[in-house]
């Protein structure tokens, strides 16, 4: 009898997502909003994992000012699963660290990495595809990227370039990793059809990417073995927050991924498994409103999506409104975002949504950290 | 010595103001709130017109809805001085049952009429102004009204074409009174020199008035006078509840102004008297807007006037924005009206601020009374 594979899920929970601000807080930031639905975008990315993994088997990396808030919304994980970053170091420190905590338990595990703020509309697609890829990532020294059929030239994500299909058909071999692209280069991506988004989705074992991790960041892999080494003593935070700081500021893309796709198509063990679910990564008010325009019946006919106490529009079309308790009116408006919170008030036109971020950094710099 | 004259201002307030909606509601209607400053609409009227007048002098007509509140907010002001019209006919009936009221304490009073939520911002040039008007006014059968130099082809207001001055120089011979003209027309009037606005405040003495409405409204007058003569008497509310619906749907413009313009400018009695002092009459959010970035200090360097709990533009610019007690954050939105309120939220673009008494009309015909 097969050994059944160990899946250990790996939820990157750090974000701030001050694109969301005034909903976005440092204390209730994305992650833990119900942006979409009822639950919050973590708690739906964990359920969406249940059939595969457990809450025994999943972990979080996070941030101090989420940690309490995300522990309260997953009742039954383990409260050591939940790794509270000191400072943000991007992703390959919390990967790396991930990766050294679990190989400790079985370097044979088989760790996937997943961002806790996208939404992937047809979850048995999802589940079938990742059943996929963990199976290849379990089989050696294999890393297996989760990519999206690009369906606009989109600019603000980046791209995966395909070569050959894998021997057994599960997927394609990893040509190259590029970072978002200008707007031609990003119609020429679309255009060609061997070029996948990166959904920021990874599969590999653990013992695999504790390798890439020494292997290709040689200075920050020691620091990190030396927090994974007091992991359930009382020395954890305290060698957490000493040598966490240290640890380089680098995403896993560009840290291994890259590299690592460098050595040629057939023989860096990246693959890309092509997803056929229904996928967005949120990233601004603006993808939340196209999102739910498209998958929801929350629109009216003219194309307004409205979570409200009742809305009115007059010739008014196209805009994204998030007031749940007030009844609001529209009056000759297009192409808005407006977004109503107890102490707070966004207005933004929708092709500006990507500078909300800058309304925080703003706030930050000006000492109000009652809205930050 | 010269009798001092009894001047009496009759200030209307009866109106709605659905276009300040979601501020402007029912029960607090524009005249009633502080649209532009400390104090409402109407004590700003009341207030300004006091070297001229006192409160035991001072006359409001106004609706049901409003009545108990303009008492609160003019203590010292005699009850029985707050006519309350059991339904609305426009201000024909209005002023003319101020006539009757006044004709009977004292027929050589000046009645002068005033719209009760329009801004003057030069007080001592309107005082000038309405004393040169009263004493016009209480010289024989003479009829005066104020009038604005257009600064602007603005279409929403009449004109008054004027003639040859009046032989004492105070005033100007009215030739004809204009309702609302096109675009071309207003042009015109502007261009021409001889043309002014109707501010819609009046000058006439109580029996002047009263017997142009018993000469112009001759099924109206015995109504008005019927009412008028139980005033003081337990039976006033009765008889004005039965009679006053009866009374014509229409303005003193149209019902008595214009005719008598007919009679030509020598024999009319009717003068003007151009006013010299900045007025608005905010007829919309629009004009509220351009009224405080011309009188005040409220706007920021890209014109966008807030009246918020703090506020911050990003690539924004010539917005009002009305939210006392939030933050607002603005990024790449122009010439938008926001008005935030506890139970309702406006969104209009500012060209279309006329438009916002539709929101009122259709939340009266869905249902909602709760927030009109």
């Amino acid at each position: 009898m097969l050994k059944p594979i160990d899946f250990r899920p790996v939820i990157l929970a750090g974000g701030s997502g001050t694109r969301f601000w005034p909903r976005s807080r440092r204390a209730r930031a994305k992650q833990v909003l119900a942006l979409d639905g009822e639950k919050s975008m973590i708690q739906q990315t964990v359920e969406r994992l249940k059939p595969l993994a457990g809450l025994d088997k999943t972990w979080i990396v996070t941030n101090e000012f989420l940690a309490q808030e995300i522990a309260d919304q997953l009742p039954g994980l383990p409260a050591e699963q939940i790794v509270q970053e000191p400072v943000a170091r991007n992703t390959a420190p919390a990967c790396g660290l991930a990766a050294f905590l679990i190989e400790k338990l079985n370097p044979d595990a088989v760790l996937g990495v997943f961002p806790s703020d996208h939404v992937i509309a047809d979850e048995p697609r999802f589940l079938k595809a990742l059943q996929k890829g963990i199976k290849l990532a379990a089989a050696g020294e294999n890393i297996v990227v989760l990519g999206i059929e690009p369906v606009r030239a989109e600019t603000g994500y980046g791209y995966i370039e395909t070569g050959d299909l894998a021997q057994d058909d599960s997927a394609l071999h990893v040509r190259r990793f590029t970072e978002k692209p200008n707007q031609n280069r990003a119609e020429e991506f679309v255009a060609a059809g061997s070029y996948y988004w990166n959904s920021g989705m990874f599969l590999w074992s653990a013992r695999t990417l504790a390798n890439a991790v020494r292997e290709h960041l040689p200075e920050t892999a020691p620091l990190l073995e030396g927090i994974a080494a007091t992991w359930g003593t009382h020395n954890f935070e305290e060698t957490f927050r000493a040598l966490y700081p240290k640890c380089e500021n680098i995403s896993v893309d560009y840290a291994v991924l890259e590299p690592r796709s460098a050595k040629g198509e057939h023989l860096s063990n990246l693959y890309c498994l092509p997803a056929e679910f229904s996928w967005n990564d949120l990233g601004s008010w603006a993808s939340l409103y196209e999102y739910q325009l498209e998958t929801r019946l929350r629109g009216d006919p003219e194309g307004n999506v409205a979570d409200t106490g009742g809305h009115m529009a007059i010739e008014a079309s196209d805009n994204y409104i998030f007031s749940p308790k007030k009844f609001v009116a529209l009056v000759g408006v297009e192409n808005l975002v407006v977004v109503d919170t107890e102490d707070a008030l966004l207005i933004a036109h929708r092709d500006h949504s990507q500078d909300v971020g800058k309304i925080v950094k703003e706030l930050g710099l000006t000492g109000k950290n009652e809205l930050l």
